[in-house]
């Protein structure tokens, strides 16, 4: 019977014109360097489901650090898959006191908190800041490029999931940025009005120089 | 002392040119219709941080009915602080067996699994599907416009929370598009290939005509 | 005369700043991989007119199949001065009774009929079907990602050019998505509430396993 | 029976999310002001097919005047559905001599020759001209921006579609642009190098003045 | 003679086509709400020229303030022909050790130095700085959304021009938005590391409480 | 003491996350090929501060040429940092009675003039001319896509800098894109309604043939 070959022939018609499936998704590829719109993909035919799911969400950051702070990244250089998909997602642990520091990135972001209790906060462009302690269930929106913070208040443990709008959502964590290099420290006086020896005390805990 | 004075007329600068920060966010005002870039956006004068937190995800949706599926969620039209924003987040309740029928929508979704285990899979648009079992803490990728499900495959039941990049993601579940309509038979049968008696099987469950 | 020396200088300096023209248009270079935002550019140097015109659309699509269609696409796979442009067509030659079958893509479409009368229609994400008859000359838009089809209901050949907003559209046939593969029977009845014996037909007459 | 209300249930859930489905599309609502992604959208409960289906481009445009040229344009603002889609036809008729003079868009533009013989072209911002004979059924593509033109060549009317990236792509013909309005002839000769007599000849020709 | 009419009929044509001209340009309406993708379009047959031209950059702002800065922004809301086009600019003087203190925003950002002697940085997200001291015609690229700042190191004043690539960019001023508001002194600390004494300094220069 | 490792491992995950900072930016990297997003990036281990900065405006363009016109452009191609960053700029120098063609490019552009006194206009799509005469600190919004123009109507020099919201404008001058090349004499006459004698005429000053 004709019925085969004719199916067969539709097939390869229609894998022609899915031939174009290739940006149906793009796995980065990191043997080329990065474009403006992200990395170059993987040929599909070298990839299977395991490309597309990432396993490390699953077990808590380590919060031995200052800011007893776990931070678990899916970010299109963990997960490749993520890239050119314009997603992303963190998991937030925070202990007892834990804090996620003021800081801002490109993408908007939601959080989703699953344990515990965190003060959460934005500060709009025209200095009005907002602030609220959010619960298990909770999401909280924080726009696009505002600094925002959380803060476990709870007297145990808390975890939570981000979500953000970009493969990459580039973190500039405000303190590290002033801190935790060789800006000098008369120039950072300046354009922050803090003063020299908090500059310098800063500068110990985070490792900056000058 | 005259530095005060100094530092308003500097604030008031500031806050003209912050004057902009009405797009820093944009709180849907629904007494105005929709724009292809979303909604209009409310006068910022009136918003508190509670414009910015949503708690219905807290709570698990309802699973009474055929798919043993609840689903909460978080779009612009229930949670108005996503509009332009470009972020959404669904709850997705399981009992056993429960279902998340095949569907589609233009954003890009990323699926956690907070409880239970499961199946859940994608169909690249060169008709490989790609479907993998998911343990709790498991994140996995579903491109943007391609046909997705989630199956709770455990003997107990599964929570997930889905991150989708849109304020407003567009659903289309495949069988309800056929089936929950007037659409008429004799065309479903020709544009599917599916039986006269299923398509007529489908219309019943789903409740369409013709 | 030193006029035109002046003229030449000035055209170096012009040549200068439109070296960016590169990226007035991008002819795929298809030894190296795509990227999220499509293929490298080959060299404007080894560009002719000929890079920018495709004859393939003149020659009706072989309707020799179950679906009694013909498909002929320029896509920046097969026409790569697309490539990056946002722009591709199809040309639709249905023998009588002759059917695209229901299926969506990432990009939206406008469609022309040429010849011929056809049932196009699209259904909303809301389970509302728009769908009508129409007859040479008119055209109709089918948005991103929604789910739709076209049915030659007149007696004699027709035919239509679609064009899309995308030089890779994407198309997943929802028919071919389901049945076209390995995915297990049982999986299948779950997310569609298909019958077994409903799948396994279908599955038969697309080649499917499973 | 129970499963009819559990059914519907679940697509009051259903319809309850896709009450995002406002921009699935985004019919022009015309007695509000257009924004800079389009028009606001018409209340998608007044909406039918014949929202989405235009007839005008069956009928050539009228060739009577001075370049033998027949236009009919699908725009947003003759054919509102296509309002935040991205995507216009528009139908050229071409008599024997025929020209479409040469302009510019900001979208990029697909022609579809389907009768007749034309000298298509466009110019890259390096100055080198792309043009070709295109007979029925070729396809060729204009990049955003340059300018471009077509011109019957042959012996019997011709009949071409474009289709553009754009709802409403900004037509801006040369020496419209430059000759019928009141610009004043002695700017026109220094921003143009053309002479006196020929930029008043082209006002008389196209109805400017000074 | 004919000839006229016939023009008339095609301008005619030609003018429902450039009927879309509307987004050539969307000068704000203020009397609407802003949507996501800036204010509505005043209706072109009020504009003139005067509605594209901008003349406050041309005198120096006000420098007298904390931080000895004259800034005058040229964004939607004091320039509305910006809205929708993606670009604005700020004029900047400095009086000697004039400082803009570090801040970020959406947009990129070019600073043209007109004037004096600039020390411009910016920080990347892995904390790296990046400053120079720029000169008389120099050019800077600050790339979106990272911190950077301007001091004028010269023994005279200064004067610069940025441009950005949005009509309301979106300014954040780090130290004003810590501190020019009632966010509690604790939660600054913990989100900081800053020592209360220090937060308390900043809160009494910039106004806020405490 | 344990605090600095702990600040290390913490600065560790950081950078971990912080690797997506490639995307901060993306200084072009010229041995890859362009793409539609713009050229790959250089590996961020290899900049300095000196990638960031162009010092070139610094200096007059010549105006040794007929238009009597100095042109220095910081495009990506020059200035490789602006790559992916969507924001180029130009230095115009323009002699008594100096002139900038009438041209287009797919950016909007913002004139900012630094010195003299220049007539610069745009013609909308429906062919309404907007032009004004600019003074020094004047700024002028010239909406993507429209013909625009600058003509140094003082009695001395002036100097303007012209934003543009793309790294690659694509500026295509209107009478160099009919005259500099090939293009035939009759096409030109067709497409254009110029006489013959001013066509070859222009082609004599701009170097084309044909």
């Amino acid at each position: 019977m004709d019925s085969l070959k004719i199916i067969l022939s539709f097939t390869l018609l229609v894998s022609l014109s899915s031939a174009t499936s290739v940006v149906d998704f793009c796995v980065a590829d990191f043997r080329f360097p990065v474009t403006p719109a992200g990395y170059p993909c993987k040929n599909t035919a070298n990839l299977t489901v395991n490309d597309f799911v990432f396993s490390s969400l699953g077990v808590p950051g380590n919060t031995s650090n200052i800011f007893n702070l776990g931070v678990v990244p899916a970010f299109d250089v963990t997960f490749p898959a993520l890239n050119g998909l314009g997603l992303s997602m963190v998991r937030l642990d925070l202990g007892v006191g834990g804090v996620v520091p003021i800081h801002s990135h490109r993408a908007s972001e939601l959080i989703l908190v699953i344990e515990g209790t965190i003060i959460a906060g934005f500060i709009g462009s025209d200095n009005t800041p907002y602030y609220k302690t959010l619960n298990k269930g909770d999401i909280m929106i924080f726009p696009a490029s505002l600094l925002h913070f959380q803060v476990n208040t709870g007297n145990s443990p808390a975890t939570a999931f981000v979500s953000l709008n970009s493969a990459s959502p580039g973190f500039q964590t405000t303190t590290f940025a002033l801190a935790a290099n060789d800006l000098p420290t008369d120039v950072i006086q300046q354009i922050t009005l803090l003063d020299a020896t908090q500059v310098k005390k800063l500068k110990t805990v985070f490792g900056g120089t000058n």
